[in-house]
């Protein structure tokens, strides 16, 4: 690969020279710097970023680390990701944690070692106390870490609250929830607490079920479904927390003879491309993604700067209303 | 953040011993090495990727560029390049070029800036003429590049033969093919190819419909699906080169009146997370993510190391039976 060298041989400059028309530095002529850049294009140079970012001891890199990649929901996530940091002229490396501690800590490491500006942490299982290097920007988005810069989260308790008066308000007598992994004190866990508020000042009869680690991993909630479903065969009213798992209680609303929404109403949380392509489409609570992911990468780079970001940013979510409700 | 030379500093030591120690070089003795992983352990030292692939000439990286994140074929391919690779040892800096030239080549450009070991690129619609730089490895996934190192692809005509004789064994007696993007010469075209022929051979109707890039895009194919069911009302059976298609024929199918698998028999393509959640699960051709996405990740390390691997690599793929034929 060309260097700098071999571009000041073929134009017959200074490296010193050819350095200041890249960096853009001092007075230089429009004929030198066309001679440069000619002498760039014809030799296919290509500015050694590896060598600038050792001087500047930091990279215009964001380390994003999330649990699933092939989660919709964090699928959608890493493609705003990517859009925003790509705006500001950041890129991306992505981890994969699977939800692993010794995962999840040796990439922490692995983008220290690599000197990103930040590092944006998913929501996952594992505990970061380990992480406690104050030089990296740590934002999470739906995760609380002791030690973190700054958490980006919807309001899961409003979309609780949204969902049950929602399914009340067409008319179920008898609720569920499946709710996301508890006893892991994530903030999705509020989306339970909006629901059992709603569900108590209506005097609504509710139930909840907790999904568990083994079945996030394997996104297949089908078991547990059919058994809370068939448990008690007169509810008529589920709210999921998550379009996932709500295309599968579809299903097996289907396996049970059930008919959505004529027997039985749903609504996910997310609003992902899942939940529009299912047969019913699924009305959700929309988390405004889009706004979470720019909101992390704004302040992952803010920070990284040495300025002052709030410490917790709560973006408020909404009902979109389909046909299984 | 601590430097070699605070370690050094710390445990009394010059920075040429704690660099031996840290390298593995050269007679240590365990009562030296000791003091040192105590010093970088009080210290919080994490060696600098950064200097280190500077005098390399390289990086443990590796470009991957996709069209659509979102899209949950990349994201099932994504989450298993990353896993390939970091069982390498490699990270990867993910791309998304949304299929537009500009993007693609700039991606292309930062990768380069940034040394990455090699890239890995996904089929787009743009053309990379432009990238001549032959000392980085490019693998391409489901595409076909001039200049490319080698090319990975799974065998599309044998899908598309497996789906028309599927449909054919089912007795369907008037198929549709929804075909990708044509006219951009893609690996992915060889779909229709197996398709029409198995039927000349069965001497069955059949019709072929192609998408466009704007449906490509917004993921959104209903208004042209349904004008190609209500065109010819008596099309038993459809083959959709994406399960992401498949499962709009399902909801068009739907609203039609058409019971699915009785009235009309569906066969999608790819074999992602979004065949098993819809109602019916949607019958495909699994594409072997897994397998395309290690095959990739070695050749572009094998690749970088300065080895010869095969211009191309064509994996078989297999019909999965579920219940929408």
């Amino acid at each position: 690969m060309a260097t700098l060298k071999d571009v000041a041989a073929e134009c017959g400059l200074t490296v010193t020279t050819v350095s200041r028309v890249l960096n853009n530095r001092g007075y230089i002529s429009d004929e030198t710097r066309k001679k440069v850049y000619e002498a760039m294009a014809k030799l296919n140079y290509r500015p050694n970023e590896v060598a600038r970012s050792l001087s500047k001891k930091t990279t215009n890199t964001i380390g994003v680390i999330v649990p699933h990649i092939r989660h919709p929901y964090f699928a959608e996530m890493i493609s705003n990701i990517e859009n925003a940091a790509s705006k500001h002229g950041y890129k991306i490396i992505l981890c994969n944690s699977k939800g692993r501690n010794n995962k999840e800590k040796e990439y922490l490491d692995m983008c220290t070692s690599n000197r990103v500006a930040g590092i944006i942490l998913f929501s996952g299982s594992v505990a970061v106390q380990e992480f406690t290097d104050s030089n990296i920007a740590l934002v999470t988005v739906e995760r609380f870490v002791e030690n973190g810069t700054a958490a980006v989260e919807c309001d899961n308790k409003q979309g609780g609250e949204l969902a049950a008066q929602h399914l009340i308000d067409c008319g179920c007598k008898r609720l569920l929830h499946v709710s996301g992994i508890l006893n892991n004190s994530m903030p999705a866990d509020d989306r339970a607490l909006g629901f059992i508020e709603v569900c108590e000042k209506n005097g609504v009869f509710y139930k909840v079920v907790a999904t568990n680690m083994g079945q996030y991993n394997s996104l297949d909630y089908h078991d547990m479904l059919e058994g809370a479903l068939e448990y008690d065969e007169e509810i008529d009213g589920v709210f999921a927390s998550s379009d996932l798992i709500a295309s599968q209680i579809l299903q097996v609303c289907s396996k049970l003879g059930k008919r959505v929404p004529e027997d039985i109403k749903i609504v996910g949380f997310d609003d992902v491309m899942i939940s529009q392509i299912t047969n019913p489409p699924i009305s959700t609570i929309h988390q405004p993604i889009k706004e979470m992911a720019e909101a992390a990468v704004d302040m992952v780079i803010t920070a990284s700067e040495g300025k002052t970001v709030p410490k917790r940013t709560l973006l408020p979510v909404t009902l979109v209303k389909r046909e299984s409700t």
